[in-house]
Parts: C-alpha cells; sequence; structure tokens
C-alpha cells in the first residue's frame, strides 16, 4: 500500500552522503580536525551583508501582516522586475518580469519544467555526463527516462558529436549545467552556438521542440575573470532554472526560479503547464521574506574569493602529487581522477578522514568530486591527508 | 510538446480568485473602500512578536553561513523536537522528533503522501465535501481519482453511513480536514471515534490499510474554549500533514510537515516513501531560518479574537437579515447559503462589490466561502452591502 518507486527512491544512498558516516567516524581515532569534509555542497561564505541587512529591515519596519502574506502564485512581482532588470543588464536580454515563476530552489523549478513538459511515458531526458546526482532522481520519479551522454575528458567540455548521434524522436529535452557540478567546467559560447544548431535540426527533423533546459545555479561562481556564456542567449526554446542557494548562501532558505523567454516558441503553453505542475506537486513559490529582501538586492552575490583560493590550493598540491585535476573555471567543486574504481577510492580516502562523492554517482565513474567549499585552513590542513592517501598506492606492490 | 493535463491544471480558474477581479473592477465606482473582499484565506493579524524577535536575532547574532546552510532532508533536528514536544504535551501522544519531515507549507506534503501511498493508477482518495479546492488540483494533478462523500447540513459534520457506503476496494486513503476549509466544523470526538471504526473494519475488509489523511492547519485556530479532537489520537494508520501559514500567520513564506505517527502500521515503508516522493517532486525542506525560529517557539500561535468578533459582527447581522449561515467553531471562513445558483449569486455580489468563493469550487454548490480574516472595520461597514444584496433578491418578482 506504498508506491515502491518512491520507496526506493526514498531509501536510495546519495553519492554525496555515501562515505560521509565512514568517514567521520574515525574522528575518534584520527581527531576532528584531522577530518576532511569535502563532500557536500553549501556554501562557506555569509550571505552579503546588505541582504542580511534588508532582511531584518523589513521584520523591523514593515507591516507584519503585509509582509508574510501569500505571494501571487508566480511570485512577488517588484523581485521579478528586480530579477529581469539585472539579468538582462548582465547579459543583453530583453526578458520581462512575467516570464518567471518563482520556485522554492532550482528542484522544484526543474521538476515542475519536465512535469509540463512530459508528453508520453517513452520521453526521455538528455544529460551531460558528469551531471548533477539529483538530476536522476528527479527524471525517474517522474517517471521519465535518462539519456546520458558522455561529455569529454579532460576538461569536461561538450561531445557535440555524441549529442549529435544521441538525440532522438523521444528526446523531450536536453538538460544542460554550466557551470557544471561537479566539473567546474563552463561551456564556451562556440560550443553553445554549435548545441544549439544541432538543437534546432533536430527538433526539426523529428517534428517536436527539444527544450534546452539550462539549470544554472552556479552563474555567479566565476573564479576566472572571464564573462559567462548565457545559454538562452544561444537557443530561442530555453528554460532557465536557477536557484540563490549558491550565490546568496542561503542554501537552506529555499529560493529560486523558472524563467521562460518569451523567445520560447512554446511559451504560451508551457508557462501555464509549468504553473499545473508546481500546483501539482504542492509547491508554491520561494519563501516571501526573502523574496521581498531580493528586490533591492538582486544584483548581489557572495565573495567568491574563498572557493577560489581553496581551489588553487588544492590543484597545485594535488596536481604536484601526481593526481590527475581539472582546475574548474567556476563553481566550488572539483573533480580528481581516482586510483581505482572511484567507490573504492572513496571508501579508502574516507578511512583517512578524506570525505567525497564518487563521480559514479554522477554518471562519471574513475573521478571523485572534491566539494572546495570549506574553510581556507581545512582545505591547507588536507594536503597532508592527499598525501598519506596517495602513498598508500605508491606502496601497493 | 506540452502535457495537456498541466496546462489544464496552469489555466483553471481557482474558485476563490474566480471573482475577484469583477469585483474590483467596481473600485472606481463604488469606492475602494466599499469593495469588501471577503475572497482570500490570507491571515489578517501578524506573527507572534516573539517569533518576529527570533528571527531578528537569528540575522543578528549567529553564524550566517551555518544558520543558512542545507538542513537535514527531513529537517532541523531541533526543530522537530520542539514541534513533537509541543504535540505530546498538548494532545497526550507520545510522538518521535523523527517522525516529522518538514516540508515547505501543507500542499507539498499532501503531494508528497500521496504520491508516496499511490499504488495503482485506479486508487482514489476520498474527500468530504466541501472540502479544500485544491485537493482536487493536486489529486488530479497526481494522476490519482477523487470519491467524493459529502457532509451533512447544517453543520457539515461527517456522513458516516455515507462513508461507510462509499469506501471501497480502490480507496487509499481518506483525506480529512478538522478544522474545515470552508466550513469551519470541528469534527466531535465521537465522530471521528466511529469513523476509525469504519476505517479499521474497511481496511480488514478490502486488505489494504486506508490511510487517514488528517490535514490540519487551522488546528490553533479554535474560536471556541473547546479542546480540539485530535484525529490522530483516534486512528492508528493516520499521517498528518500541517502548516504554519494560518497558525503564525507566514502563509508566504512556506512551513509545515509530515508526520508519520509511530503507531501507522505501514510507518518503516511510508516515512522513506515520502522522503522519495519530495525529492521527485524537489521539495526539499522549509526555509531554515523560519524552521530555526521555530525551536523556541513551537508553542506560539497568532492571535484569534480578530477573527472570532469578525464572525460573530458577520453571523449576526446576516442572520438577522434572514441569510442561512452556520457559525464556524473554528478557522476563518462561514460558509453562507445562496439564494441562487452559488456562481451567479457571487457574480451579482461581486458586481455590487462583495466578494466571496462560491462552494461549488469546494464540492458543495449552493453556498458561498466568506472569508473571516479581514479587518474589523471592514466586516463592520460590509453589513450593508450584505443587505443590498439580500434586498435585491427580495424586490425580484
Amino acid at each position: 500500500m506504498v508506491s515502491g518507486s518512491m520507496y526506493k527512491l526514498g531509501t536510495a544512498v546519495s553519492p554525496i552522503r555515501a562515505y560521509y558516516e565512514l568517514g567521520w567516524s574515525r574522528a575518534e581515532e584520527l581527531g576532528r580536525e584531522n577530518i576532511f569534509d569535502f563532500s557536500l555542497g553549501a556554501p562557506a561564505v555569509p550571505m552579503p551583508d546588505a541582504y542580511r541587512r534588508e532582511l531584518i529591515r523589513l521584520l523591523e519596519e514593515e507591516d507584519q501582516v503585509k509582509l508574510h502574506t501569500y505571494a501571487p502564485h508566480p511570485g512577488v512581482p517588484e523581485t521579478k522586475k528586480a530579477i529581469t532588470d539585472d539579468l538582462n543588464s548582465r547579459f543583453g536580454c530583453s526578458f520581462d518580469p512575467g516570464d518567471i515563476i518563482m520556485t522554492a530552489g532550482a528542484a522544484p523549478a526543474i521538476s515542475a519544467v519536465l512535469s509540463a513538459i512530459k508528453t508520453s511515458p517513452s520521453d526521455e531526458i538528455a544529460l551531460l555526463a558528469p551531471y548533477f546526482s539529483e538530476y536522476s532522481a528527479i527524471i525517474e520519479g517522474l517517471g521519465l527516462k535518462k539519456l546520458e551522454i558522455k561529455t569529454l575528458e579532460p576538461d569536461f567540455h561538450l561531445d557535440l558529436d555524441a549529442i549529435e548521434r544521441a538525440l532522438g524522436p523521444d528526446t523531450a529535452a536536453l538538460l544542460l549545467n554550466s557551470p557544471n557540478n561537479p566539473s567546474g567546467a563552463v561551456y564556451p559560447a562556440e560550443d553553445l552556438k554549435r548545441l544549439a544548431e544541432i538543437l534546432k535540426n533536430k527538433s526539426e527533423e523529428f517534428g517536436r521542440t527539444i527544450f534546452l533546459i539550462s539549470d544554472e545555479p552556479y552563474r555567479e561562481l566565476m573564479l576566472e575573470d572571464e564573462e559567462f556564456p548565457f545559454p538562452a542567449n544561444f537557443y530561442d526554446d530555453t528554460v532557465i532554472c536557477y536557484s540563490y542557494s549558491k550565490s546568496l548562501s542561503i542554501a537552506g532558505e529555499r529560493m529560486g526560479y523558472v524563467l521562460i523567454p518569451g523567445a520560447n516558441g512554446e511559451r504560451k503553453k508551457l508557462f501555464p503547464a509549468v504553473m499545473g505542475a508546481a500546483r501539482a506537486n504542492g509547491v508554491s513559490n520561494a519563501p516571501v521574506l526573502f523574496q521581498k529582501a531580493l528586490i533591492k538586492c538582486a544584483g548581489l552575490s557572495s565573495d567568491t574569493e574563498l572557493y577560489r583560493k581553496n581551489r588553487d590550493v588544492l590543484y597545485d598540491a594535488l596536481t604536484s602529487m601526481g593526481y590527475v585535476c581539472t582546475k574548474p573555471k567556476a563553481t566550488f567543486y572539483m573533480m580528481v581522477k581516482t586510483l581505482e574504481d572511484d567507490r573504492a577510492f572513496c571508501e579508502r580516502a574516507a578511512s583517512m578522514g578524506l570525505i567525497f562523492a564518487p563521480c559514479s554517482g554522477f554518471g562519471f565513474p574513475g573521478y571523485v568530486r572534491v566539494a572546495l567549499c570549506v574553510p581556507e585552513d581545512t582545505a591547507k590542513r588536507s594536503v597532508g591527508a592527499f598525501r598519506r592517501l596517495m602513498d598508500s598506492y605508491r606502496q601497493e606492490p
């Protein structure tokens, strides 16, 4: 009398948490300060102080009945205007505030969009591996199929030929995540341009719009002084899913949005369908206090300097020890090649107090994801543990 | 290439909002102060001040990285302990904090529970009319069937014989809402006792657990000095869905929970299945700031005095004019019998500046729902408009 598929989904071990307990079980023996937990993608820097002060001001000065009441289902209009003003000025788009549906983070945004475009149980969603492990849970939970397409080592950029070959008549959408969790790759403009051509051609060939779902919660976490190639600028039939979890360091507060640009050819049907799907999921809106504080703070982001420092410290240290790593251009993740099966590698590392996630959980075995969102001191002090891990492999015959 | 069922759900007009625009379109002619909007169930009193001060304190004093980070998926442990301590002391239960999954309001709670217990497309959910209109959207959106069973006029208490006759082998759950939106009824203990016997017998007869899903966001809005008969105390296989929208006046902030008591015979499977369903919906958790502020404030509720006053003013005035109303014992809603088809009645009322929701949208035609959560002055000044509405019917031949 309980759904088998939901039970399975609820008992499946997240690859992100798989070695967490094993690692921390060593705390007594090694000392808590010698457990280096790189497993969780939780921000390590505070929200911008202006945002914090605005939250307090609203709680101190505004009419509390009006402040905390229901927002319109698609979100607070002034918040959405602040968001589109910011996006339009930074990326040269012409989004309208009415293009946005506020959601409780990116996950319900993606879930609602996928529900809204599902027209048959044979529909498949193309995923570019490595991809965020939670995508699988949502896709499978909704009864959709995954179409996995690998990106190219060593920089995990798009394998455009493979994408062109893989897309088929059942492909409802391609779910893109740039900057990418877990690789930290930022897909270059020329690749997005060619991807758009492929999607357009395949849409025509199969007589259905293949949507580009652009999940971009790491957009504001660029670690190089480069511009972010904004996927919606390359392909009309794009749907943007966003979360403020990382950019404002409010992962626990649950605020994000779906943005369906006016240029999207199916917008008129798709917008209400996403609203309908959110309704069926019971997902209405992001917390209104956090929405309203955004009105004056839409252009702000948390400081990324710590993530850049940690990346540089660990990239330099690990490569000098002989690890193969790809230097991430954005996000707070770095992929490191493993010296045996990635789960066995994680298990050995955890037993030495080093905790990270095996990339087999992200559709790309043979690597681990090291989350760089840790205190600077943790990153620096972990170097010895990484050396002991490497040594443990070298001592083997 | 867009889901027809989700499009339909997203374009359906909510009965609550159906006459909103028509009513407000009269503002220029009648004056804004003569539009009496009783349509929306949004709290009209502020959150308890101690809760507001605790939100500010957290934002001023706590480590902002730790404060806003991801909570564990089922919620903040200390918050859940505060909730179960409060429930256990008030209702004499023995809930464990581990029985709770925090959610972004009651709607995602109900959606996740229904997904978790859906084992076949023929599964039906029993609803006791009148019922909250959004239940239909969630049930139909999830591909489940509705089994509507009417309650008894004039007090809208359970029709136990009808329930006994209606439950069948496809009934997966009965969704109970006491105190009830829109009727304001509180189901008496003796009725809940007999309901439990019926559910138990029918579960045995059909060889499947019929769950009692108790949606109780109005539990703290008792308007009489009576104890609330707590449904979980009557039937083991209960699942509680709750929202703080009304009790803490934070409808826009999205905080609620699912509670699966240890006594529930399917708890071991159901708890992970609800977690899995929440995962598929992308629904993880309530905003963590509001959760953490609850640790010290779990026993607090907003003041219900305004709702009681408005009820008394309108009940007395309307009945003295000849309207047939049922005096609600709880919630901030009152049902009023209509003098013609309830939609036509709402249309006529809206054209005179009186806005409320037709109960045909709540499965009980022939009534309207008057939301009593308005300023005291609005309730008092609306009396003349109610009189004009009544007069307009009396003047007809």
